[in-house]
């Protein structure tokens, strides 16, 4: 078993050099698409190689990863040409930039400083406001790829669609996650349901980092009914949940060396899994610390916040869920998976579980 | 004569009502598609309408207007139908709602304070930063809108590939435009020439505005030869050249009351026709002005600048460029037309010729 599992570790490795090896080429790419055909934009072309180069291949890259594994799984790893393959690859960097569009957006919107251990792109003094037309940059990069390797294939409208739906329901989710923390900054805890929630997490997040990486590899795989692509998103709704909701824990509990940003939830008035947590089980006396000290962005009153997370014991709640969430999810892995492979979703659930970034 | 423009003035004003009609009907659909099926999202989706509300239908709307009046040349107005009409109004409205993603970003990052004479929608007190994701949604509206009534039509994926790709000028030419003008606010006027004006222009408002109306055109009258595309580019580039030329212009000398916003090319560094013609004939001690005032956000550097513009008689080098740009586009109109109607383009030139916003 041991042995087999270091097997598994060397393949993995093996694949992750071949995926990071590909960046460079499709970077590059992407800059003499325009450039050396038309030498008067070639200054911005350069500009744009280093956004990518920048906001793009320093993630944890599961999400691109995960297209290749499923595409695996799907077809068995034995018959996948090396022409497949890579396609698989850049599928999966498709994500990669596709998510990079966002980020970067995201952390002009949030005010955050950090991402992936750096400066966020627009805190960069050369930068600013700039961004803006960078992560939009980004996103085309994104349709510029599909078109470049995937305008012969049957699955290319699908493709298309499928990338352009995702986003729209990410741009949905950011808004829904706005709305709940509105900027003027008022405290206002009735809108932190579990239900409002779970809404956020699942349209900001799980369909473009679960759904999307899966659906990808099952329209390459030549997979396109209505009832497969529903049974996978049934599933990867559900791990995409769990995900944000450790992410959530994370922004609180994470060493910011390790998951390479400092948590701003309570700051910034955000419908973290946390304080939903705790307003369930807040007395009174804990109910008015959080209305007094919660979206104020100053450490003595995150401090506070966090103390009334402690003696309400999130750190148990969360890990009492983390157990009971990981057996309800092969639950539904089993009785949901249908002609999909179930080791396919089984491999994603235990990257996710007991993650540390 | 007269009768005859009278006639045509009656028809245009039907046509315009039309097209504005179809606004409430796009934006009504945009909302429910998913806000009915997903309850969970129907505050994001009524938000998302208020923005759309806000900031798509106020414009000039000539780059909408264009698609059913290109339309119409080519396939001759006897002949289309009325399901044809519709399916060019909402190709005209996708261009509109395309505008406005880059209008709501742009002001963002230009730093400006009004929009067709209302306050842009960043500076509305409730929006802020998240005008950033209500811009990507602007975008998307685009590609909901092609999904849900071109699909099932031949030149679906032409329209999909010719929206991303204009898509992707325009951010190479917002791009272009930055790098001219450096936050940093060090005045550079070596980088000011014709040359790097001239590609400003095409990639950041060229192709959007005036190759794209008309492209979408061509392919819903299944006009989808290189070489007819080629020509109709060649044409609608220099419109589009001369368009810009125009908007600097107006952006000094321009009513802001007329023009629905307060000019700020001179403050925000901009590679201005104005500067650049006038960093040709400026005498040394004009250009001493000009260094010293060009790039200050202040109305009394703002003055002497504009001092100097006036002693360079750039009004009247302006007209006489205006005379002469118009005679040399008929010619190109002549020559580069094709197979293409060149009343098609002589439409538009006339529209483009003498306005005042």
């Amino acid at each position: 078993m041991e042995d087999n599992n270091c097997i598994k570790k060397m393949k993995l490795d093996v694949e992750v050099e071949e995926f990071n090896k590909l960046f460079e080429e499709l970077n590059e790419e992407n800059t003499i698409q325009w450039g050396e055909k038309v030498p008067e934009v070639m200054d911005a072309m350069l500009y744009f190689k280093e956004v990518a180069a920048y906001n793009v291949p320093f993630g944890k890259k599961n999400r691109g990863m995960t297209v290749i594994n499923s595409y695996c799984h799907m077809i068995g790893s034995a018959k996948v040409t090396e022409e497949n393959k890579r396609r698989a690859r850049i599928l999966g960097w498709c994500i990669e930039w596709l998510q990079a569009f966002f980020l970067v957006a995201d952390d002009i919107m949030d005010k955050s400083e950090l991402r992936r251990g750096k400066p966020c792109w627009y805190k960069k003094e050369s930068v600013g406001m700039n961004a803006v037309n960078d992560a939009f940059q980004l996103e085309m990069c994104v349709y510029d790829m599909l078109k470049r390797h995937f305008r012969d294939q049957p699955y290319y409208v699908d493709l298309l669609e499928l990338f352009h739906e995702v986003s729209g329901q990410t741009i949905i989710g950011q808004n829904l996650d706005m709305l709940a923390s509105p900027i003027e900054g008022k405290v206002d805890f009735s809108t932190f349901t579990m239900e409002k929630y779970s809404a956020i997490v699942k349209w900001k997040t799980a369909f473009y980092s679960f759904y999307l990486p899966v659906a990808c590899a099952m329209y390459q795989a030549g997979l396109n009914d209505e009832v497969s692509h529903q049974n996978a998103k049934t599933i990867l709704l559900k791990m995409g949940h769990f995900f944000q909701i450790q992410d959530d824990y994370l922004d609180c509990y994470g060493d910011p060396k390790v998951i390479g940003k400092v948590g701003r939830d309570i700051e910034e008035n955000k419908c973290s899994w946390l304080i939903v947590q705790a307003l369930q089980r807040a007395s009174p006396e804990q109910l008015q610390i959080l209305n007094e000290n919660y979206a104020k962005d100053d450490p003595a009153n995150v401090a506070k916040v966090k103390t009334v997370y402690n003696e309400l014991n999130l750190k148990q709640v969360y890990a009492d869920f983390e157990e009971e969430s990981y057996s309800e999810l092969i639950k539904t892995i089993e009785q949901q998976s249908g002609d999909l492979p179930q080791q396919m979703f089984l491999d994603l659930a235990e990257k996710i579980y007991k993650r540390k970034k």
